[in-house]
């Protein structure tokens, strides 16, 4: 049995991770932080709390400030907070305590992608070597012993767990992948923004900074890059804002030298995974994947070309879920544990 | 630890409890029937089934036509088929074995009233004696050993909660009571009708069968009288349709004798409660009920008059939800037994 | 021909007014004012205005503050403000040019109540005298010569329409009234408020400032009163947010003396009416009335008790449609010009 | 002033037409034909069609049996039937009518490609000659003086109206079109069927039908392959359902020799469009065209691709709309003629 903290628990990854945490067989106590609800009750910062949940008794019922979260003993820190406050939050405990943080501070390897999609420098660059990039399905041997753990992006999460096995089998032509991705609106966060009003985003579809204007393009481009030198040239991205709460879709387009040798290691890669569903050529649906820490894959060749399409729950799978999946690997509990879960209806 | 079938699997409150009790401490088996789905596998029939769903290996993987379920020995029996085919196809195990219907053939114990709301006479009569109304928290003590029980509708459970004890208690000035609903376009069912189409419930909100011309304001209405002959007089039940998928909100408003009284008599019934969830003065959401088993109410005094303000899950505490609290409390389980989760972000 | 000024044109009645009066037949210029679009173009600021009402050329292409706006000449000054700022940065025009104001500043007769919902003073008590409650269907005539009118509040106009006629020919018993009404978010403002968010409010169902809490419960109110005194006591009014765009639905019950004459009356009173649209027993849909500004309206008795249901597009006949149609009575127009428009599909 | 006719006028693009019509300056009758609602009421049939709409008094009041419709003189008959039910029931017009076919009937050129769309012969080979593709603003000439109009899909609207002047001017490189789109569920027409029911569809975002297993992908390809032979080959098209009730978001990627001339060109072919609208890099939204005919595109450029965006209503400029259009361009009415709106806010 362990203890978590979580920083950043008013926003709606961290809300999730304590409602999961606290349902979670080996946890004990958790502990949530945030700024704006430190010295308040979690169901007053959460009040959609099932009292289910806070029967559990497993979360310490006041909201913690981020410094006296800190100075509590904690096996694991979960970091909900938004990119750069993450790292320097975090610094009294990098390298001492498991930090499992689902910002992008940790997450790139070369500093200057870090900086092409962030506009700075990395803001811990000492601990960069520390950090895996906890795609759990493909880095499962690193994140056993990792002291950091960089929890992908939910569109690289989606994007990348079809995609890069492919891409490592060299089935992939170089300039030639196109990914079209679509968000529910909880993606954006919890910001009070205008462009994030129900009034504003009900009934519409958009795109929204296409190509290299998204910061997640460069965190694909990175992993494709290191996965096989050379195929993350011109990978063109696009997201799209759509009117569900949860939940994204993945469209990816490639050329391949071989397209049935390409789906084939697609099937092969993750025949034994508990969280990644092969649907053949069934398209997959959001609403299927919600509320659980699945993704749901499906794949078709036409002529010399492969779709791949991906779903997951955003929060869940594209965040919080497998930030979940992260611990207990790390912490060597079952993978599904605190993630079985009916999905919802 | 029990086996269970499950009538009507194909529709949401069928697809539901097949996903509960997949996860059910104390379910060993389930079996799951349909006429249209009969001979196929059961993800095919609920494609949003989860993986981690179907590796609890306790649902049998192929849809039974429902004389096959019925031969198959079962402790319990829960029906989810429409008015009058339940008891029907329920006939050969009435009495012998225990049966949670979703349907209203029994809920009635007045036949007049039945014939009011569903325009013919109740289909099995001779039965009606044995049924209890499953209201589990104001009727435990029948449910324990009840072999029919009746689990009651959406509206009257979200309803009825708040209201009955306040009517038993005497505190509700007779014709006074008025009831407005708000339900997810999910209670309507899965049939393929034109006005559930998504074109035709996005961005619009209707009343419909106002008054009595709403088969649940009979059981609504029957249920007050027999807490306390003469209340039901003049009760006005206007349901309206909302574009979600789930959720239900009433809104109840009643002149009484002692408006202070009536609150804390409400506060007095559920204090106690494991999924009733008290709020005070502060309107509840159904968003914070989706997923769980919960009803949140709130009550308000203003001068002579009370709004009581309640939410539900309509497919959990309104149906499948509250079918299996009733088979937890029938078979000795722990009452939140399955039905222990965090509320959907 | 006229020129018209909206101040307050970045919110969505203004940016409503704005579309609509640059169709409008009888519309020379309109001056677009708001204050944190100043200086910037039209169709930046409402960059869903459509080339076709851009090329109208009615609109003048710089949103102007505040101050300049008001030094143009205009005939009619449409103020979009909030409350109280709205009758403060229309001092300098009342009682010189007519003023049609969307906020609260001129709709009360008695200060005490305009107190009671607002919490201050009426900010202009000495214009008071000068305003009429432009509830056009029954204001016809003071409209035709006010230099200040009120628009109504949304829900008090759908609330209203259906309830006065019945209320002044003394049909209501005294003490019966309940309101229930639901609200797309629209209806709330462009405010960049967390519990506005998308991620917030899609699927969810929640009242609101239940009673005396919200504010248009004393507009209600003192309109009832001064139909027929007395009638407004106890009047509960619970407003309800759904997740629609725009649209509302009101549903009131009250007992009645003779409930037929009631919806008799009803029914005399509008047979008339250009926007006011019967529809016997079939409750309305709030998507019919998307883009129009007609409020449909159905009636039904239910024993000593009627059932009125009225649905409008918040915006339109709720707010600036209804706006129009006040200029239309005051400047002598066809009632209908500017707003004769198939509703949306 | 001219007499049109609606086949099929049940459906949402019928009764859009009628809407649109009956507001046309140069329409004076509009008949409506339905085989489900003949001998009813226009407005029962559409129960949301306005009191201004019905006021016109342009719409003949009682729907009609479609060879009762084509037995009234028309100037103009639109068909807004299934595929091939469309072209067997305008027959008896076909060459002596002006036939505006928003079926399939007559979109194609090549037999062969209807029949890999469509899996059968094309249902009136004799008349393909006569037909002429509606792309309006690619069209204008042919439209002039067309017996047959074949008004274009809705995802072929969207997607070719940017791409095809790109591709006229040899600046895309063949094999590399990818387009992605997503559509509001009115595109999947008014069938009563489970998978477009609300609680199927809302929450849940899906590609469906991808590649070539959607019959637009072959609509498309010809119109490319039209314009610029060898083009056409490998475009790979995938649609998605997303829950909207109307509006459809294209994005398209394509290589070029010469992005920057690819974006040129496009602009210089629709600098002077009254329904084509060009934003420069600001990604455009389904919601600013909802209830309009335009369409609006942006394009970027991002090293030596092209990204394209386009955004259109579904109903209106992808069926309905562009159906009015092409009747004003048929019968040289001003283009913009019954289409002055502005968007809904």
């Amino acid at each position: 049995m362990i203890t978590a903290t979580v920083l950043g628990a008013s926003g709606y990854t961290g809300m999730l991770l304590l409602r999961i945490l606290a349902h979670h067989p080996q946890i004990e106590t958790v502990f949530a932080s945030s700024r704006s609800g430190a010295g308040r009750f979690v169901n007053e910062t959460d009040p959609g709390m099932s009292a289910a949940t806070i029967r559990t008794g497993k979360i310490h019922p006041v909201v913690l400030s981020p410094d006296e979260a800190l100075r509590r003993e904690a096996d694991v820190v979960f970091s909900a907070l938004p990119h750069l406050a993450s790292a320097e939050v975090c610094a009294p405990v990098l390298g001492s305590t498991v930090v499992i943080d689902l910002s992008a501070d940790f997450r790139f390897a070369d500093a200057r992608q870090f900086a092409s999609a962030y506009g700075t420098e990395p803001p811990a660059p000492a601990y960069q070597d520390q950090a895996v990039y906890g795609l759990v399905e493909r880095a499962r041997t690193a994140v056993r012993t990792a002291m950091i753990i960089a929890n992908p992006g939910c569109y690289p999460t989606a994007t990348l767990l079809p995609l890069l096995p492919v891409v490592e089998a060299g089935l992939v032509v170089p300039g030639s992948i196109v990914v079209n991705a679509m968000s529910g609106i909880s993606g954006a966060g919890r910001k009070e923004k205008r462009n994030l009003l129900f009034a504003e985003r009900s009934e519409t579809i958009s795109a929204y900074n296409p190509g290299t204007l998204h910061r997640h393009s460069y965190e694909i481009r990175e992993r494709i890059g290191l996965a096989k030198s050379g195929t993350e040239d011109g990978v063109l991205f696009t997201p799209h804002l759509v009117p569900i709460k949860q939940g994204m879709a993945v469209t990816t387009v490639f050329a391949s030298q071989d397209p049935d040798a390409a789906i084939r290691t697609l099937y092969d890669a993750y025949s034994d995974e508990p969280f990644v569903r092969l649907l053949g050529e069934t398209p997959p649906e959001t609403a299927h994947c919600r509320g659980t820490n699945e993704i749901r894959i499906a794949a078709r060749r036409e002529g010399q070309k492969v779709i791949l399409l991906s779903a997951i729950d955003n929060l869940w799978k594209g965040a919080s879920g497998q930030a979940v999946q992260n611990m207990n690997v790390r912490f060597g509990f079952a993978e599904d544990a605190g993630l079985i879960r009916e999905a919802e209806l």
